[in-house]
């Protein structure tokens, strides 16, 4: 039994989500956002990359598509090279920019809500939203509240979409395709949060990942996991000695959706060879997010020129997200593979791409977007289940209701609506009898997803006033 | 006898306000500014109001009202939300725009003077300039010297304009009049500026006021004082029981400008009776402005779904002048009656309007606009008399001169020309003879405006060489 | 014998200069820069005046000169003026503007070097970067990093080509030419970066100073030399007694291009005497730059109505490059020959024209420019040798490699290729030979340019592994 709590979500919102436009009194066109990857199919994509080409090919022949519209960049924290691309991606639409790049020192400080702010800049200043802030699930709370489109341009280290389109984007340029490709992921695995969006939208369009980690930061097992769960990746031990200086001091892993049988003809004891590369995609160290200053720079991954002599990466083209420090070497920028200057240029494109889709202004039904701006349900008791501390729910307590999307019922499983955090649970309460089961009994599914109340233990639930359920047959 | 010195001075000013525009040698058009709401007339502000209808009814259809114009966004404290209500108003209408959101970062740190940048930015870069400063006045100085239109966004607790044009404006669009509407004003009337200005603006336009003010903020006398002095508003015992919870906690006033026989119906030993209120406008405690902490926000007037069942309360809108904070509950949201983000909406079209008048893109002497930029007289001698801490003539003494603004000659009174705050004083000299009177003596009479000096005792009168009068038959 | 290292360097660039645009595969047209004066001739600016003229003439009317076309703003480090200046007048050419005002505070602190994001935002985001950064060469490795055209807004105490062309322009507006002029520079003219600009921009031009600084704070010395060395300027004391209060505490210098016997009908033991001056150019005392406070702001020069009644100063303006503190006094202001703020004013549309040419939409070769972005050759052994602490090879030394460029051979002179400072040195080494000489060796004559290294000392040369040169018949 799946759950019946969809992303398009028709509980009333004691929120009060549904503000009234100025033209209140006509109903308004279905709002289209850009929260997550998983907002758009591989055909929008594929949709998005041509318009994206036709925009490159000629950037200033595009003037007449969004005259008259205006984005608003609210940025919570600062992003100038993002928040750049945006704005440079709206004037060449035509469009006109507002700005605010320091959103924390104004209206904040007086204690409003983003859900207020977002009604507010939404609700008449602007046509479409781009949205930066510290807090993960902020942009899906905004896009929840928000009267016009918002894209998720980075929140906390949860998702940020349009970063992961652009580096998909860029092989679809250099390599004409996405599927089949071998992509090697170098670096600081664990906590780059580009790097984990990237590998699951390779997986998604049946791209083959080598990674090769920094010692120590290794993909962490949740991402291995969900690239199983939901695309059937598979990891394997990988010989990477052709890659040379590059995995020189790493443990590669081959991830891919082939079946066994065909990857017979590269695999021995060693593990899959790595023959030819199509990408590497380097990513500096998230030193901000490591504890304890795991790791010294100076022993960092480094790509330099000897790397890029391996056989296995002749015709790899290089990226990186950028900022870039130390780890690629600037002797490696003359070099005609390394791309990521020209990946950060294409931006732009994709930028305008995306920003004219939201705006109405590509052909209709020709790319769907899945999110309307739904979020899961109101938790109907107890505290906030959320066991993420850089949630928005947790960041903004005052202001946001927690909320809960159930993902699955057998077994029951469920995910804090804004920022997909997994809840934990040992105990299952019912909103309307009161009583509380163990998650396995078989009362549990006779409950109705919105009186669900995901419980921490037993304890926690009689505190709450839950009663226990008489097992039958107990005692 | 009236005085002589009107806001368009002609007195040869000694700060240089003629500054020449680079097209010297010919006349300049007048130019029209908008510092206090007292710059525009009832008509004036119906006829923004007809423009701002037009410019709401389809915003991305006058991007050819000001092609080419420049609006400067000069903001010396950050105030987004308006902020990007302007400027999202000059997009719209086709304009471009300059942003300087923290001004107090640069020219400033060079010590330059708020005229200098004034004349320097409307000498050429911009062709209106949208000031926020947190001294009063700031702005009436700015216009003293602008070439080019200067609105005010702000200057401390005294001004914003366009926020009361915005408010009013929404009571247009929702009601239709303003005049004979009854308004609830809710909340923090000690403190809040915008409650102050709204309610002169409504008495304005004839339209009364019930004040259910958090106990112990409720409106200063100075502000009753004014409406009953300006407007003819008598304030009134209301008996608020209609109200509900709203009013349960509060002694709630009436103020109106009608005549005692037209109120009898109404009117008993309770006061007024409250029947049915078109608006509520509540507001957020000051607290920033709060001496001591005067006020746990706890403790605040809260609007909830309870409050807005009362009778009286059934066609009344809800308004927020925004940021709230806890003042209105997130349930009330929802309800239709619950305008406040539309007002903010609203904000563009009327500033689009505002604009386009400033920017002489609306018909004609069709809006009149009384305010030319004149500012009174410079104070003949003596220290600064302004005894408000907060005005520009204070906040940048180094560099503005004290100027004094007559507004009656008997009995004689005089304000700031800059912050308008009314001047105490015990003699006054005459700056011609040298000798100082007391303030009811006859020779008073024959001191010409521009000599008068009002010192604050005999002390400080002699101290600065003024000898005392010789009084007839005195000694 | 001249140096071989010409501004258009063809070594190849280990740090990758050569970034391709996103339209990699056809050769891209050159690319021009304005990081210095020089990189402007006479007639080029001479050709801008014209452009500025038309553009001042009506400003509005030319929004079609760039449409589509955007510039960048990065600055490091404030400043309003010169930024909304130069938005202003992209905003009035018709292109669009990205603002990072604030760029200490995003991507550097991801460790990011200023070749990086240079190479991002030129890569695709604008197509002009109008730079401002606090270290002195900044502007030149931009230029040379960057896809597109490098304004240079001030880098450090180094350069500000632009205000010196918005000074030249007033001249050249008020004057009609500035060939022969007679200019009173005024001030502190030690500290003053602009004053040192204009004042061999005044020299290029055949244009005499009448230099009248703050005592103390005379111009430099090496700032006279080269107005010598380059222009064949002569200082000779000046008889100021006839410009009055303002040269009453001073001892004038006249520092002009002609010869001795043009000069001799103005001249005799007092020196050469002033007689009618057509400009004085004040500037605020650098107070910032001025080591232990030297200068207390009273005892500064001020210019004053008394001081503009002198004879000598009947027909001259009155300029400063703003913002002002108390060097000239608010009454004058008023006076027609004060054009400080025309002067301003004037800043939007020289820039118009200087953005009009380098985005190619002046009539092609009208204005050539000399700067292509070539900067000197890498420095082949050894530390930094350029003295310069704000140098950008010393403050971004984890990313800019040194580099020199030699300025003479005989006798061997090399500069800082980022900053021009010249570099202190008692031997040579030549990095192919490995041996290192004195100076005036005749062996020094030998060494290729790009073998030589610049040293300290013979102690030095011999840590770094060098040797001493057997000098023949020595010992």
């Amino acid at each position: 039994m799946s759950t019946s709590s969809s992303t398009k979500d028709t509980v009333p919102d004691p929120a009060g989500a549904d503000v009234p436009a100025v033209t209140a009194g006509e109903a308004p066109p279905a709002v289209r956002h850009l929260v997550s990857i998983d907002d758009v199919t591989n055909d929008d994509m594929r949709a998005l990359f041509e318009h994206a080409d036709r925009f490159a090919a000629d950037p200033r022949a595009f003037a007449d598509t969004c005259p008259g519209s205006i984005s608003a960049s609210l940025f919570y924290e600062p992003s100038t090279r993002t928040r750049l691309s945006f704005e440079s991606a709206m004037l060449r639409l035509g469009g006109g920019v507002l700005t605010a790049a320091e959103m924390t020192s104004s209206s904040v400080v007086k204690g409003e809500s983003l859900a207020d702010t977002i009604r507010v800049v939404g609700g008449g200043y602007a046509d479409v939203i781009v949205l930066r802030h510290p807090s993960e699930g902020a942009a899906r709370l905004a896009a929840h509240y928000s009267p016009v489109p918002v894209i998720n341009a980075g929140d906390g280290s949860h998702e940020h979409p349009t970063q992961t389109l652009c580096d998909l984007y860029n092989l679809h340029v250099e390599r004409g395709r996405i599927e089949g490709l071998d992509v090697v992921l170098a670096g600081d695995l664990r906590y780059s949060r580009t790097v984990h969006s990237f590998a699951y939208a390779l997986a998604r369009f049946g791209a083959n990942i080598v990674c090769v980690p920094q010692p120590g930061f290794e993909l962490p097992d949740y991402v291995v996991h969900r690239l199983y769960e939901e695309f059937g990746v598979n990891p394997m031990r990988a010989d990477a000695r052709r890659l040379g200086a590059l995995a020189s001091n790493s443990d590669a892993v081959y991830l891919t959706p082939q079946k066994p049988h065909q990857l017979s003809l590269f695999t021995d004891a060693r593990g899959w060879e790595v023959q030819q590369v199509d990408a590497v995609y380097m990513t500096r160290p998230q030193t901000e997010r490591h504890p304890n200053q795991e790791l010294s720079e100076t022993a960092y991954l480094r790509l330099e020129k000897r790397a890029m002599a391996a056989e296995s990466l002749r015709d790899a083209v290089v990226m990186h997200p950028l900022p870039r420090r130390d780890e690629i070497s600037p002797e490696v920028d003359a070099d005609p593979r390394s791309i990521y200057f020209k990946q950060a240029a294409r931006g732009v494109p994709i930028r305008m791409a995306i920003l004219a889709w939201l705006l109405g202004r590509l052909p209709v039904g020709e790319i769907t977007g899945s999110f309307e701006g739904g979020i899961g349900s109101p938790v109907p008791a107890g505290p906030n289940p959320c066991p993420n501390p850089s949630c928005i729910s947790r960041t903004e307590a005052r202001h946001v209701a927690p909320r809960l999307r159930l993902v699955e019922r057998e077994p029951l499983r469920g995910v804090c609506a804004y920022c997909n955090r997994e809840i934990p649970f040992t105990v299952v309460g019912c909103s309307s009898s009161g009583i509380y089961h163990a998650p396995d009994s078989p009362s549990v599914r006779q409950i109705l997803d919105e009186h669900i109340v995901l419980l921490e233990s037993a304890t926690v639930a009689e505190e709450l006033g839950f009663r226990a359920a008489v097992v039958p047959g107990a005692r």
